[in-house]
């Protein structure tokens, strides 16, 4: 496996050179955040992303998690890299400064996300979930749980997970059955809880649940469904890790890939039940489960986007050393990437890379503003606007990103078969980011069935008026090979949405069965805008000059390039999206 | 797993009841294969596959192949389902009566060869390359070989290699390096190969590898290789495996899929050189096996096929059982089967095998033609026709099969990525096929570079003038809903041919970076050309009346779904391909 190179330099870009970073930092929450001391933050996480963390992806994939004798034991490596990780203070650079976070954009700590994972996706899972228990109890915990649990989640000291799936709760988070008995100030839970992602570790002295179960007299569905924090040692007095509360780690799964991160079923209360302290108020758990969504939909998309880079990274190096063929240009030997279709590939996961990149960092930075900005209508707007993009980063980039493993196995030829190579170990845990935190047809559903339909349009109006004064700009500045394929994506999408729009009421059937394709239109539209973007960025300091003329020459081509060869795919799918349930009998 | 059910009626369709059946029917040579017999050896194969085959397939990926002390075993049940395999006669069914073959047509052994696919890739390689082999002989062989190891081969008692990868020679077999020399009327050969499918194993007392090899004084390049048999065990005086030959098993790969096929590094010639012996003529090794090019991209293209036809059960099955959410409709508890986005990832899968299947089906029914037919000219003209598509089935066929597999893991959620389930093996099966036999780059590369431009677009332009026939009898028929978006597929391929022809003279490179987006726009007007036709079929048939209604009116609206969501893709690969080198520079 090729090592990891942190592309701190393209995310300094999508991070600070685009629009959006000076909306940031005039706010007072953020005015430390200088690009000196972004690129300071991202050079030292870079460095400990493909030092201490990347080491050790290709081995943790070969042995795994274990499971012996009930307990689950991290692959090697892992322990040590996530002591530093913590001892670094990673764990909570974007959280508040009050539970010892560092108080930094949630931008910059998605830059950051996107290292860990490409460095190591099963290692990054354990911070990304104890990142959102720590937010979780952050917001939702009373006084007691913050103490107890809130700064060991915001220092990584413990971890945290989310248990919500049960064997007959997958999608359908409100068929959940897992039990909850108050007794004495506290609860006893019981239930099984599958799927769950670092259920149980020897990385931390402690492991942080939290829980969706039912009250006795709950309501059915996911409205009789409370939150619960169980600790995997209830807290002494000292705040130390204690007894051992009633949880067994029953197996962990056999997976396709992210092998190094438990999957564990989780048995709560097989004696006398779980202890467990409920978190806001009963029946009201999915909510405060719902506030976090947003915030671990982009850590998925991001995901998707982190092992994108690291395919392309891997891919481009075995291009430039492997010899194969003649050169068609003058019939030298050639090295790999001298072939027009490699080339085209390596392209095609470059362009891929770059724009969803600066697409989730723009939908992180909006969410900063949405949270800290002074002014209430523009945090509302900016919401909004989050609102909307968070199932097209989630879906669109983690489809998009298993494509690209998948291009990086095709450059490779019988080597990206070949395990040891490591190419296919990106094409396997990419996959798992299309599946979990709400399926790509979940996000589909939800973009087009609440997101659009529920305002009826206006925030999807308001986003593609964006996009025309982008194409108005691109134009401007006689980027019209830029402008051009944009324009006819942004109006593809315009029609979609009406279409879409219109035909909910009469015929929801027809409508849901155009969601992923409109999801696709979006993430196509949404890519391309920012390729837009960066295009007039680039030539913008082109024209200033300076350093640097050769980063920003490579991100106009890489912009033409995905104008040229990826937006084009955008018309193609007004069809199918307006195909509605034709031909979908022929199952019957 | 699912059980594998083997899909006679949908072979039986695409085989006997789409245009070509008559015309193969006519040959004297296959006179006796009535629609009867083609059904009573698709049963038979169907219940063997299903029976015999497919239960290892789950345990043989789990087993994996085993090399043990310079050894290979295959994993648990394999030698027995050879073993009957080879009783059945199933090895040489289409193979020359005059070798001990059954004379049956390649297009019949090429739907049973679907089913030992789906039922089990790993298994299947071994014959697909014995087949390879036997044919090879049975062509290209003098007498000796032929009684030596001609009749061995198709009666599949011994089994086949080819011997083409080294090291520094992948997609480049020029490169090869293993020498042979001279020695008593036979040659010593030494070197190593590499990525040999069934390498070694203990399926079959003997094993024929086919070995490209330079002799002294041969020319650089592809011009200098020579074809050889090399036996493991040199047949003695009675034809019986006899004294071991200098063949040596270095090593087998650990790899993303069709685990249970060993795929082997030999060293011939560790000592004085493995003893083989020439066929044909020196130095003309290339041709020998590139005649059998087109049987082998066949094969692999049909197992895109098989994959997804294993695929679509298991997720079908899954997505009737699986309960989860309710229904838009009623909001009735609902089976996922009920959720449209399921749903139409369901109809895409059957409609890509179903197109896919009648497309190589077709492909066969040509080469039957090529081989058979008593006129030169229409011999020549099915031969140019086979020529032209047989990359396209290759690689869009190889390409798809692993897009549907991957929908198949979709269907599943979280389930899908656990590897007991069995989805995921199928994605990781079906990948390889993008891969060996010709990586889809150099497919397309074949098309669009060499049988495109090779005779200036004449076989392409007759292609697109049947598809023309075609939309006229869909138009007469009052299927417009599938004439107008295949007319407007085959109008763009007709516009991406002209710009290929018109570019590869002055700019190679731009042509060749459009190559495999032209392959995929082929792929999508020849698959949905097929639906076309198997639409008109099934209209015909229920026109007439009779038996199977159901059946032909899911087929009607399966061509119906692939022309209205499936084939809308094509138009919008013209600017992609037309894009040429445009951002290219990019990477440097």
């Amino acid at each position: 496996m090729t090592e990891y190179i942190a592309p701190v330099r393209d995310l300094r870009f999508a991070l600070c050179e685009l629009d959006g970073f000076e909306a940031l930092r005039a706010l007072p929450a953020f005015a430390e955040a200088t690009p000196e001391l972004v690129e300071q933050v991202l050079d030292e996480a870079g460095r400990l992303a493909a030092r201490e963390i990347a080491p050790f992806n290709r081995s943790g994939d070969e042995e795994g998690a274990h499971f012996e004798n009930g307990v689950v034991r991290a692959a090697e490596g892992f322990a040590d890299a996530y002591r530093r990780f913590v001892e670094g203070g990673w764990a909570g650079l974007d959280l508040e400064p009050e539970h010892g976070g560092q108080g930094l954009p949630r931008a910059l700590a998605t830059a950051t996300g996107e290292m860990w994972n490409a460095a190591n996706m099963a290692f990054a899972l354990c911070p990304l979930l104890t990142h959102g228990a720590a937010e979780l109890i952050g917001r939702h915990g009373n006084a007691e749980q913050k103490a107890l649990y809130g700064e060991k989640l915001v220092s990584g000291e413990w971890t945290g997970t989310m248990c919500m799936t049960e064997p007959q709760a997958g999608s359908d988070v409100g068929a959940a059955r897992t039990r909850a008995r108050p007794e004495n100030g506290h609860y006893r839970l019981s239930g099984t809880k599958i799927f769950i992602t670092y259920g149980d570790h020897d990385m931390a002295e402690n492991i942080v649940h939290l829980v969706l179960a039912r009250t006795p007299g709950a309501p059915e569905g996911a409205r009789g469904l409370s939150l619960f924090v169980v600790p995997k040692f209830l807290p002494d007095v000292d705040g130390r890790p204690g007894t051992r509360n009633d949880i067994r780690t029953v197996s962990i799964e056999h997976k396709l890939g992210v092998r190094a991160s438990p999957t564990c079923t989780l048995a709560f209360g097989d004696g006398e039940g779980a202890i467990g302290t409920l978190i806001g108020e009963e029946n009201r758990g999915i909510q405060a489960m719902f506030t976090m969504m947003n915030s671990a939909r982009l850590a998925v998309g991001l995901q998707g986007v982190a092992i994108a880079e690291r395919a392309y990274q891997q891919a481009l190096a075995f291009a430039r050393e492997r010899r194969q063929g003649r050169r068609l240009t003058d019939g030298a030997p050639a090295v790999i990437i001298d072939h027009p279709d490699v080339r085209r590939m390596l392209m095609t996961m470059k362009a891929h890379v770059e724009a969803m990149r600066a697409l989730a960092l723009r939908v992180a930075i909006d969410i900063d503003l949405a949270a800290h900005h002074d002014d209430a209508e523009t945090r509302a707007r900016r919401q909004r606007r989050v609102d909307l993009l968070i199932p097209v980063v989630k879906a669109y980039c983690s489809d998009t990103g298993f494509a690209v493993a998948s291009l990086g196995v095709q450059i490779h030829g019988g080597m990206g078969y070949i395990e040891e190579t490591g190419a296919a170990q990106h094409l396997r845990d990419a996959r798992i980011a299309m599946i979990y935190e709400g399926t790509n047809g979940i996000q589909a559903l939800d973009l087009a069935g609440r997101k659009l339909l529920g305002d009826k349009g206006a925030a999807a109006r308001a986003y593609l008026a964006d996009v025309e004064v982008l194409e108005e700009q691109l134009g401007a500045a006689g980027l019209d090979a830029i402008r051009a394929p944009l324009a006819r994506a942004r109006e593809t999408l315009a029609r979609a949405s009406d279409w879409l729009i219109e035909t909910w009421a009469g015929a929801p059937g027809d409508a849901a069965a155009g969601a992923s394709d409109y999801l696709r239109l979006f993430g196509l539209v949404a890519s391309g805008a920012m390729m837009g973007e960066s295009a007039l960025a680039a030539a913008r300091r082109l024209a200033e000059g300076g350093a640097d003329d050769a980063f920003y020459h490579a991100k106009l081509a890489t912009a033409r390039f995905h104008a040229a060869t990826i937006l084009p795919g955008a018309t193609a799918l007004l069809d199918p999206i307006r195909a509605g349930s034709d031909g979908l009998d022929a199952l019957d």
